[in-house]
């Protein structure tokens, strides 16, 4: 069982100090969880286009200025280069290694972006009384590479990356209508049913093999859209040095995730 | 402290039960250890030409037959898709996850190929009396991404990457002459002093962030070839298909290092 954190800062000060070093999901429940892309200056405009033109996918929360790795927005004392419990960091698009913190790699033309998250829903499906049945044992959704297109932007593109959840067929429905009020981690689903119609060979070839892949005969398979989509993306557009989360290892933020409905 | 491991039919069994997942560094002292790839047959032929042109960095030490998951000259009972702590799966050369056990990826098709490794050899020096500081606390060397360049096969190409042991000045002889004699580990150094003269510009820039990556000032940076250089050709090769060992992740052998040595 994964050790567990209800405040966000507390959180993130373990994060800093090297100690909590897992997924976030399941954790700080109620607090808005963000994907970050930290990009140079000279790649930042298109990114944020490629983020408007696929607000499912890419919901932007904040934007850093650049060398700033502080995000007022989102937490008092942020510091971008340790608070995430896992980075990844990417080369020419390529992926170099994943890292418990970057500052060894930060750089004053980086720019960060942090983007919606679909685990800051999760307690709102689970007050809804949608039965998530790994929610409660600090297990996660898992992700996956679809088929899906998005709209391209200068040098960023790429197919959509999904989260998927079992949910009981009988509370499909409600699983849809709550997350609708939540466009800034993801919103609803954007596929219910076959894995296979979205070009998802296996449910057991989830990303990392983190998260919960198991579908029940009284479940229905939904899928939401995923942050890692803009990982994905920054492969495909190659910048010398690209920094992210670690799938599934978010930032933790101050906000509360209902104050991300607009 | 990392568990620790004599032998390696109980690591392996370790992994197989999902129990052992950390980097193999220190582990099962004086066996040979392992690179793992994995590949369609298509591009086997290919490979193993690579590996002859490159014999420093890929030292080839077995090769399956198709869709055979054993590899009886390396260990009695052993299966590659569960038998490493930590696997990477790659499609068309995109890193897609990392994984603990691949059975669910396999295919008939698949050739496994097994490397020789430069932690084979740590043992050795030990015996020899160089003094690495890393190795009695279970910690690993750190692999870098180099600029030295590698001769391609077919679609397979890319630079060498390469492990770094700090290496005490007066022990700097006694570890080329230790080392050479592992051609099948990697032999002898590639490169000693500057890493800015192979293309490594920070030493805090290791893979993964994993090993010893601290240089004081009565040592010299050491640098063996290092199987990840594989890994690296194989995304470039862009299979449909790869599955790798995670770096520092290998597989035990009950191979004894010494008998490397032809």
């Amino acid at each position: 069982m994964a050790e567990f954190y209800q405040y966000p800062n507390e959180l993130r000060d373990a994060c800093r100090r090297g100690e909590f070093v897992q997924s976030t999901a399941a954790q700080t429940p109620g607090y808005e969880q963000a994907n970050i892309i930290i990009l140079p200056q000279e790649f930042a405009d298109d990114f944020a286009r490629y983020c408007e033109l696929n607000p499912q996918a890419c919901p932007l929360l904040s934007r850093s200025k650049p060398g700033d790795p502080s995000l007022p927005e989102l937490g008092a004392g942020i510091d971008i280069r340790f608070d995430l419990p896992r980075y990844r960091v990417f080369e020419e698009g390529r992926h170099h290694g994943d890292y418990g913190d970057v500052s060894s790699f930060w750089r004053d033309d980086l720019v960060t972006f942090a983007l919606g998250c679909s685990l800051s829903f999760e307690k709102a499906l689970e007050d809804a009384g949608v039965n998530l049945r790994y929610f409660r044992t600090g297990e996660g959704c898992a992700a996956y590479r679809s088929t899906l297109a998005t709209t391209p932007a200068g040098p960023f593109h790429g197919d959509m990356v999904v989260t998927f959840r079992a949910v009981p067929k009988d509370q499909v429905e409600l699983s849809e209508e709550t997350t609708l009020r939540y466009p800034l981690s993801h919103g609803g689903p954007v596929h219910m049913g076959s894995p296979a119609e979205i070009g998802i060979g296996s449910l057991r070839h989830n990303i990392d093999g983190i998260g919960c892949s198991d579908l029940r005969e009284n479940e229905l398979a939904v899928f939401w859209a995923c942050g890692v989509t803009a990982i994905d993306a920054v492969q495909n557009a190659a910048p010398d040095l690209a920094i992210t989360h670690a799938p599934a290892h978010m930032l933790v933020t101050d906000r509360e995730a209902y104050r991300a409905t607009p």
